[in-house]
């Protein structure tokens, strides 16, 4: 049940993706609403259908105004901060914070000379990380959606715990887990112009960038190796266009989620799919995986993965029942993922 | 110019702590907002008086319902996520990001078991921490005010920037800072009650859990002499509380903006100031500051510092003029503070 108080409105909505599984696409603005009523006292409600365990974000539309809501926290989604709460499971899950070792999420400044700006990166470290001065550890660069920021990873994916728990299980090796902003503008620009420039300089500062960063600043393996890409929505086109580019940078690659496109496997990403026994002994891990519920988008990545199977590209792929463009999918997808990655 | 499109509403007000000095305060809400006007598209603006640069948290009052700003990000502050801008200096000042090197700040998860929950530290480690895997830091313990958290210190008051710019030109020892939260509740409660129980469980999740966690993690100087911690307003009076009483743990108090209260010199806090010879040997430094404009604030300041000098206990004090209950102030008393400890 949602409730807010608004005396003097005279219509309140709740936009939320939860409950209704057709709100999970990429703007739960476009969707319908859920209409809120309003009682004697001024406060306006709705209860809406029982939700799964897991995370969802919302807003109320207060006469038209995307209001956020005092009694919950924000997170940067849709290019904006939005209310979003945590329903918890019955008991404790992949994702939630378990009596475990627990790594620590360190915030780091670094100066851009590409874009002219200081950026942040947020890089997990594994529990074992300090205690062992001398080890050095693989690296996942791990990327948010469009209209999402890097702290996406850790307030809706809590990739963090995710970590804690799989290396705890001995079910992931210890890494690294960097995430960095990807809707990152050229010099004198604080947003992006839509449609983007042609020239967006996430892929330079990636490669330029943050790997050379990380490598200098944290104990890497500084190998390709050792270094993972992966990403949803968004990120996941991201991931493909950069490591496919620079296979000298990376061996793993994590597909989340990725909005269909134009696909043909003999030209797309320079034509490197087409060379099925060079990719196939590069990459060392193609995973993709979708939810059954974003209909486009699952079927999007079966064609791609039919058009893998002519060539003869081998990948992991990973399908969700009823799980649409949503946290709960991607907390799943960064479970799988991590388990396999730098084996 | 502070702008908001709301075609349907009566009537818009903005709430802000800028330009207004009697509105730095402990809560703008209870103070007198500006009323904005409306143009013929639904856009509502108003234009405040040129604030000096500065950190400024603000809401919009649309119909009553308070409001964040959709082209800002938020912070915690009022109990709940508050719209906040940074007015930036002519010049990068000291908490600006600046080209020196930069300390991490790392996100720590650890159990408490006085209060049944998880928790997290952030902790700020000093540019040099990661490349002297042997040498040991004093610590920093500082504390945020009401209605705030752990994060309001690097949001509000930039403390990593003030940091890595004083140690970058010699004027601080590196240290570690290490902001946890100060709105501690019991077991089985999410909100503290109003009033507080007189149990408050924070001063012995600050001894007990935070202090050891803190020298098991992280390389400190696990001794006394090399322990400080500073409050700002609710964590000014928790410091005291919390220092005074553990005077085995802490050798440096910071006491930034706390507000009046009774101030018996020979019976509050256990009596220890009473004693001055003894308090002087013990306690380091004792720094005590507040702005001009937080006019009672102020006022109780001096009056405690002349019952201090009345019984012969040193301290520093620095006061700001015309500045009132607001991050400038916090910002400028870290940056004094942070230069004289561990000297």
């Amino acid at each position: 049940m949602f409730r807010v108080k608004a005396p003097l409105a005279k219509k309140v909505q709740l936009v939320a993706m939860m409950g209704k599984p057709e709100n999970n696409g990429y703007s739960a603005l476009a969707k319908e609403p859920y209409d809120m009523t309003q009682d004697q006292d001024g406060f306006w409600s709705v209860t809406t259908a029982p939700p799964g365990p897991g995370y969802y974000e919302y807003t109320f539309l207060i006469d038209g105004v995307v209001t956020m809501d005092l009694g919950s926290t924000t997170t940067f989604s849709g290019d904006h901060e939005t209310s979003h709460i945590e329903v918890p499971a019955q008991e404790p899950t992949f994702y939630d914070v378990q009596n475990v070792p627990h790594g620590d999420v360190r915030q780091h400044g670094y100066h851009s000379d590409i874009t002219g700006k200081w950026r942040r990166a947020l890089v997990y470290t594994p529990p074992e990380y300090d205690a062992n001065p001398t080890r050095r550890y693989p690296v996942l660069y791990l990327q948010h959606g469009g209209t999402q920021n890097e702290t996406s990873w850790l307030t809706g994916g809590k990739a963090n715990f995710i970590l804690d728990n799989l290396i705890a299980a001995g079910q992931a090796v210890p890494m690294l887990v960097v995430m960095d902003n990807g809707s990152t503008f050229p010099p004198g620009l604080t947003r992006l112009p839509d449609p983007p420039p042609p020239d967006n300089p996430f892929e330079r500062v990636m490669v330029n960038e943050i790997v050379p960063m990380v490598d200098a600043t944290y104990r890497t393996a500084p190998h390709r190796e050792h270094r993972a890409m992966a990403g949803l929505s968004m990120g996941s086109h991201q991931t493909l266009q950069i490591a496919l580019a620079h296979l000298d940078v990376f061996s793993h690659i994590g597909v989340f989620s990725p909005a269909p496109t134009a696909f043909d496997v003999h030209t797309i990403y320079g034509g490197v799919l087409a060379n099925a026994a060079a990719i196939n002994r590069q990459v060392r891990l193609f995973w993709w995986g979708a939810g059954t519920a974003e209909v486009a988008i699952y079927e999007g990545v079966k064609y791609r993965l039919a058009r893998l199977d002519e060539v003869g590209v081998k990948y992991v792929f990973r399908e969700w029942p009823g799980l649409a463009h949503e946290w709960r999918l991607w907390r799943r997808s960064l479970h799988d993922l991590a388990s396999r990655l730098f084996r």
